[in-house]
């Protein structure tokens, strides 16, 4: 019989028996608990975690409902054999993540959150927004909207984009649900393609990983500190077809990376050449804390002989629930993606574009950013001197800008262990494997400072020391 | 040199120059224009619709950068070969009666909308409860939310289906951001699967084709007044391996079609026997006008051997704007199926999924659909009295639900001709062609009766009546 490594969270919100039934899931995903293996008894697990045998029985009810375990009389609960089911391990760390929203915050030191927390979403400014706008259009608001986006925030966005050296019209922009729909948009300009190959860096942005896979042939290619070696990327296109290129040019995620403006002009001289497209996600711009901020690739694009696809996304630099990201599409791929968009969601909340117009002509947007970059430049300093210090902890690349610090384990660590021992110490956080198409085992770890306190940061970096130096 | 049969909206809020661009580009779609045909001078068409030249040139500019024209120095503009650029001409009217949103409300008489009109949106709810709401829970609804959605809506929810005969805890939600979501989570379901075969009425909902289509094998059958005919159906399922059945049961959408509750078990047998699913999209029920509400299939599901996949959508009974469906999966797909909802857009609306717990907590849904369906009642009523006297339309099955009457032309003439003319005269209706997964011109049109008002409905199928009596 297995012993459960698993602690409950008497101060969460999720009932006793979905936590137990979460947990002893993830051991099963997670291959702690393998095939075979037989569960402790109800009696046993009602004293271990002191809950009731009712809420014991029913997270083993619920378990051999979805096909996880099976009752044998007299014996005892096993667990099966999964069908139908593939749940790819790297993606568990994320999913856990989210699996509750970001409920994470109240009980652990959190590391692992993509955006800003909650408390500077800039709530009193959607609330008025929100009123004026549902007293001056009404209900239309909630009828379907223009597939393309309504027209007046594309207008406002195109001029928001000249200040960036991105000069496009109004007609030349695509409103979408976020930045995994955009994805979604992209794979569906190139349907056609019966065969369909993505470059990325390795590591990556999972999601996008996680969109591309099933979908595409997957190419890799390590990222260097200014982008990736121009060299081996031609190596590359002379030996294959690449269709498109996916990346973040500037803070990349996980890394931090910005790349040179060498290497951009090069990568557009290429897409040229060997035609592909450049599918740019621009997630982190605004968020530079030194120098300058830095430029779009798509500001070096060439009017008539387009080659980048530029994404960006408002649920970072205003908030996830705003649901809104910008798409411009080279022209004459510009109808097809409108029609993806008709085919995957038919509009993006007409309310939320409005809110979103007059958050930006009202000039809310600088005001927020500059208040929230403040904030994190504080909480970046603050981490990159502790991780200087730390003995165990070392920055692969410093950013200038972005979330997130990338950072390796200067001990040969297997990162999945010790990423499920972190979570039980209430840090959480995200290994590296999660960012690389191979899930290849890296002791590298992303640390994300959007979220802690300065005090959670100090005392979170800390813990991690001591638990590698543990392990 | 073509004429054009154009005419510009002078009332529109569409600039001229896009009216004029959109307009041509439609014609070379459909195929009024065809690769080669020369475009009218700049001066000519200037003249023609009596707008500036400028505004002329600014459309064929906008045509030739957009690949659907190319300029010849000295001789004119001519249509070009369309590259890179597939548009089913079925989708074509579906798309026009999106691309500005419902703005033909204003201009024409609308027997194309699949939506109540916005007047009766529940809008002064909708504003109470989004207050108290931000009051309540503040910046929280717009973080990142439980994937699998909100707990306590879902608990609403689990209640709400008691009425109806689901009986499914809040486990077995799943909260989705529309139909057309659900639907990619129903193809992710069973991404394992190579060859995907689903089986659709012919005519079906247009949108779910368009979904299934590039991604599945499509096989239809004909649908009869109470369902298919199932000693066909099993001749198809000994044939044949279907893994996918997709079927409106309550008010199938165009045609109106409730199933009788024999066909429905034996579908469910059939189900089980043959090893398919059945995706119900259950967006209708509650828009019954005689008789009692129709159970859906998913209540005759079997615990334990479930065969039902279920959808419902929020956009038809409170509106497009809440942008919210429910998702049952049969429970060793669930998870599955939450990580697909992850891998799409990690979250619905959190301030959105909380007015619906609200409203249906507070009982606003009942009284809600109530008023709706009264006034719906009494058009729909009206209407079948006017088809009834028509001379040239003739109701294919009387419904006693849903939104449409699916409608016979007397008359043989080209349907999607008819279409364009309709148009022309201020009808917006949608042709059959739209529905059949062949694009079949069969001469039937779809009349939906949610947005006209009586005077309306009753001038617009005169004026339909006098067009085909002219074509």
């Amino acid at each position: 019989m297995k012993r459960l490594s698993i602690e409950l969270n008497k101060n969460s919100e999720e009932k006793y028996y979905i936590q137990l039934y979460e947990d002893i899931k993830s051991e099963i995903l997670l291959g702690n608990l393998q095939v075979g293996d037989k569960l402790p008894s109800i009696r046993q697990s009602s004293i271990k975690f002191k809950i009731s045998m009712t809420t014991v029985l029913q997270a083993y009810s619920m378990l051999e409902k979805y096909g996880y375990i099976e009752k044998i009389p007299g014996k005892g609960c096993f667990v099966k054999k999964i069908e139908n089911f593939t749940l790819e391990k790297k993606v568990l760390p994320l999913l856990n993540t989210f699996k509750y929203g970001q409920y994470l915050e109240s009980s652990a030191i959190n590391f692992s959150n993509g955006t800003p927390p909650s408390k500077y979403f800039p709530l009193e400014i959607y609330k008025k927004l929100s009123k004026d706008i549902l007293e001056k259009y009404g209900a239309s608001v909630f009828e379907y909207q223009n597939v393309q986006g309504v027209q007046s925030l594309r207008e406002v966005l195109s001029e928001y984009l000249e200040k960036e050296d991105i000069f496009v019209t109004e007609n030349e922009i695509l409103i979408t649900s976020g930045t995994q729909q955009c994805l979604e948009i992209v794979l569906k300009l190139f349907s056609e393609n019966l065969e369909l190959t993505v470059l990325v860096s390795d590591p990556t942005y999972p999601n996008a990983l996680n969109i591309f896979q099933g979908n595409c042939n997957i190419r890799t290619i390590e990222l260097e500190e200014d982008g990736w070696n121009m060299e081996k990327l031609e190596e590359i296109l002379k030996h294959e077809k690449i269709d498109l290129v996916y990346e973040v040019i500037n803070f990349h995620n996980p890394t931090g990376v910005v790349w040179s403006d060498e290497k951009r002009k090069k990568l557009l001289h290429l897409a040229k050449k060997y035609n592909f497209y450049v599918v740019e996600d621009d997630s982190f711009s605004e968020f530079f804390y030194t120098g300058e901020k830095p430029k779009p690739l798509k500001s070096l694009d060439r009017i008539n002989s387009e080659r980048v696809i530029y994404i960006r996304t408002f649920s970072k630099t205003i908030m996830p629930g705003i649901g809104i990201a910008l798409m411009i599409i080279p022209p004459l791929l510009q109808e097809k993606g409108i029609l993806a968009k008709y085919g995957i969601d038919t509009t993006t909340s007409g309310l939320n574009q409005r809110i979103l117009e007059e958050f930006i002509r009202e000039n809310y947007f600088p005001e927020h950013i500059s208040k929230i970059k403040n904030i994190l430049k504080v909480k970046y300093e603050h981490m990159f001197k502790i991780l200087e210090n730390s003995k165990n902890l070392k920055i692969v690349i410093k950013p200038r800008g972005g979330f997130f610090f990338w950072v390796r384990i200067l001990k040969d660590i297997n990162i999945e262990n010790f990423y499920g021992k972190a979570i039980e110490e209430g840090i959480s956080l995200l290994p590296g494997s999660t960012f690389y198409n191979s899930g290849k085992m890296v002791p590298i770890i992303r640390l994300s400072f959007t979220v802690p306190t300065l005090t959670e940061i100090e005392k979170g970096i800390k813990k991690i020391d001591n638990l590698i130096d543990e392990f």
